[in-house]
């Protein structure tokens, strides 16, 4: 039912690769929608997300939601989390990294429409959440909640 | 209540059924819809459901809802059953697999409406989940959220 | 605050009754509403729902949710749980269950507005959930989720 | 920030009451809003709700949730919780119980928009919820679900 | 991805603060919305407030969550922690306290939108939430739901 | 399977009882254990507990459950269920109400062993939890935890 | 790895079976344990159980989980369902169902050792929990929590 | 069934009482334990706790959870409140904290057992738990576990 | 602080691997135990296994978790998974997959004390779940539950 | 009631500290237990552990949770979250990385007793958790279960 074609050209795929040192080396690769017609949204749940404090130099960790409906292309995976894994080593603040990641995988995908929600630890016992997406979303199609729970402290 | 001679053709229901080595060789049969005149939705939840990857030849795990509004039209459900089992051999893409088991179930029954999540195991740390509808929901009919837990990672 | 003499006529409440031994033996009651004037939300919760499979005769489980706004009449309670319990040796099938119930309770009751949630027990490892309601919902009229927790297999 | 002096004519606040024997002797006591130009919600969630059923004399016992937007008013939180207390030697059924509760609030406090859900403890295997609210809620206000359990039976 | 200038004449992040007894001698800062053009929300949970009952002088305490879109400024975090501290010896109302946080909130930032949902902790038994926002939400921006669980009593 | 005669000479069970006005004049009831040589614990979960603080008189709630290993008597159900609720009117200390429970029971009993533990509502924000059992369990005998949440305060 | 033969002489399983009329009828079946030396626990957990109560007729609803330690001989999985399925229309008491059930099992099977747990629906109220094992268990034999969520009420 | 003598001579039950500034200024107050042939076990559960970081003045927060089996002395409740209430301006450590007001209660009541449980809000994204109990539990008294969750950072 | 040459015969890890047709074919691979004087335990999850049932020939669903505390070996993960793949396709009954999986492990690592949870999908609406250790664990060595939620049906 | 000037050689504490490169450059640091004669429990519950797989160099992710019964010495707390920093960028196997911090501890803290928990996120679907302890745990101290949710896959 798929088109293995659209794989043919991916360099990451299968392939050991190196980390990038920072989200800018990194490089997000794309396939072709093997349904362009049709309005399906994709999930993507990244619980192993972590930067640096451009403060403090110290590791920040956040949980991290991508929603987006393709129109002509889709995200390779692997070069997805390879893009997620670039942020180790590089320091930013919480929005502008839930925000960047957003709209980097707009630049590349020029999705249909695309969310990200950020829900990032907490530091000085208050977390900070992110939420943005690219504008209202197309009539029909299926968006479900994120429902990530909140940050309920003790007890 | 019930009209059980909408049951009388079935060729799977109540006698043993080999599974059949692909999709396309899975005979997905329908009913009439005993109710024709009420839009009522029907939610199937499949927590069982293994396909493989067509790459590595890995096996691939999902839970999958399916909710559709019938028109004239059931499907039966040992058959829809036997269907989704003929995955356990064949491999696909995620977004190929869940948008695809939508199609042959709207080829089928040409329902008044229908949606999927398709909600995979994660790999390389990511689980991806699909979701696609046929369009915007008829007025007027009940469709509750799926309310599948997103993936936590651990802690 | 309420009017008591409504249930002045009614033939089961207070007295032991028999189990009728099929749905339509049973003598669902109405009475009148009290607040004929306001638009209120009543919800009954039946966890306690069994029937049997009109293929095999082996009993069949579901949790039942109903939820109806008044017109004139109420369902009184205890002929309810007598209806409900007139299933236990009755074969039907889920949808056909599901929405007959409901569709009693509007005959007798005329409300303006009801919906039935149908959650049965999985039968081949996939169970089925049957949503109706008599369509759009009045305006103004505060009806919450029934937010019944789907079906998640094991682990 | 806030006009303490709207308190100084209450006449149960910080003084010891007799609860009252029914609804009907309880003095519900309002003070002015705050901030009367500000459209916000209240709600009072109330789990030690107690009544009698006024068939058989016996306890019934209900978990109650009141939301609210004021107008000029706001209910005094002792002179509530003291007519609540007033139900606990008081027969009536749970739907006149609950919408008399809300009725009695919008009496005193003509506020924008009110709702109430009572959550009922089951009788019979069968739990009853009744919901009503006032009427379309007025735009631009952030009206957070209830999200109160449903009854699951047991396992 | 970032502009780091606009935390330069911050005059309380990365030093130490004192205290201040009252909100009104907190000094809440802004800094600039590294994203102007981007309608994003960011949510602040806060489960850690607690301030004393003007009449008792008693400890109160509450989980807040405070959610808003940027329009020319953020709120710097470490401000908005000493501000909420502020509250810590001040005396006020629960339904003042947190509507007074989120006017403060919008005087400093004249955001494009912000709410804010208190949820105290019970006294005598019945807790008060209090919910406000200043107007409807604007169209196209996403805005989750806070889903902090409500008061369940005991059991 | 079970030995009805031994309710033959019950006073309450299948009557309507009239409310004792406190503890003292409930009269509890026991019928012969039917499997005297066999050692099995009997647990009843009691949601529905109030009783009135014995200083202020206003009502406090609790969650109850007992848990017993029979001798030669059960406790019969409905007369444990009045004599519940003829604390609905008596002042005591959660403590004593506590305790007092079980002991009523070990008096008309003589059970093996029997324990009891009281979940009472906050009062002050603090809520008191009460455990007694009457010794060290028998051995071999099963005796699953309770496992009553315990109390979260909010968020 | 296993025996199949074991299943040669069933006369259930595979075939399609009435329901006997009362447990006294249904025909429990055995067979050999293929692993006999070796101390393993199986447990069977029955959400859909259901009998009629002896005094009322009305039906009673359970949660049953029942583990053991086989010597010689398994029961057989179908003749198990099949004889749950008949105390649908049988009466007897709670504690009687509970531990009746567990007494025909070690009757059939003569097992190192068993127990039963029995969550019943509330009555009245307050659900009763029966509780019973065959002795103390056997050492060296890992034996996990049943772990089945105590009655909340509501709220 | 208590003896409300034995409240006869407290010194802050039902009157107004000004918060001590500091542990060592809290008046905690003892009364007879009601029943004291009967080992049983109390829980305060105090999800209201909040001190001073003794380096930085920051404000801490913690659930606190003290379980005791008294000897001849209870603690009266409310200067039970009012001591944790002298921690609120007050700097310690965490394992100060929480031994502390153990030993401040042992030193007072002279209890047969007595344990607490410190579940601090988390500091650097780190928690820190203190358990601390006199020694090993009397035989035969019944100690359920605290049971309150775990830290779980986000997702 | 690990021994990374203990990794190097292996056949499996970082290659491709074919999965094998049934158990017997499949090669379970051992390293060496880093730390071999240390009484530490591994837990593995896995909720991704299927198997065949070998009369009907219809997959099987469970979820498994094993336990073990190493003496000179460890299990190679990858070898895991492929050993728990090669069931795919292969057909045998609950209790003999379970059991199976465990003594395979036995008989490769010698470990000090091993144990498996299988936790399997409902048949018949009645999940069986097998547990099994290789007798009494070593004292001093930490062990928690494995706390997989129990089957609950609907509702 | 503590002693802070044990706090005074710490060289971490209060000041900014790079993070080190591997877990033998960073100094974990100790301070004089200011209960030496009192045996309790610490739990540090650390959310944000990561560090690099040795084979692919790929981050790996853990929820570690440690318990101690300290003798002379309390670990510094900020010490601890550098030295758990400090796997960032360092390769080591779970099992090793998991004993391996605990064996630092124990070195530096010779504590009466010292457990940790490493909840490692899946890798191949099946997530690994290690668990030790330093040997049988003293009597008469209280350990509370870690009760860190299983991994469930999804649904
Ligand atoms: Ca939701
Ligand atoms: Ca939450
Ligand atoms: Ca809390
Ligand atoms: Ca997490
Ligand atoms: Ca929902
Ligand atoms: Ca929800
Ligand atoms: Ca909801
Ligand atoms: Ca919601
Ligand atoms: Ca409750
Ligand atoms: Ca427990
Ligand atoms: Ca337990
Ligand atoms: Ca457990
Ligand atoms: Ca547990
Ligand atoms: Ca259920
Ligand atoms: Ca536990
Ligand atoms: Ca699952």
């Amino acid at each position: 039912m798929s088109d293995q074609t659209i794989y043919a050209n991916l360099q990451q795929l299968g392939s050991s690769t190196e980390t990038p040192t920072n989200p800018d080396e990194a490089k997000l690769e794309a396939v072709k929608n093997p349904h362009p017609g049709t309005d399906y949204l994709v999930r993507f749940t990244c619980p192993e997300f972590t930067s640096l404090c451009p403060v403090t130099g110290q590791p920040d960790f956040a949980h991290i939601v991508i929603d987006y409906i393709p129109e002509d292309l889709l995200v390779e995976s692997k070069s997805l989390k390879v893009f997620l894994t670039s942020f180790r080593n590089h320091g930013d603040f919480h929005e502008a990294c839930t925000v960047g990641i957003a709209k980097r995988l707009v630049d590349l995908l020029k999705p249909k429409w695309l969310r990200i929600g950020g829900y990032w630890y907490p530091r000085g016992g208050i977390p900070i959440d992110v939420f943005w997406q690219t504008g209202e979303a197309p009539k029909g199609v299926w968006i479900p909640d994120q429902d990530v729970p909140g940050y309920r402290g003790r007890g």
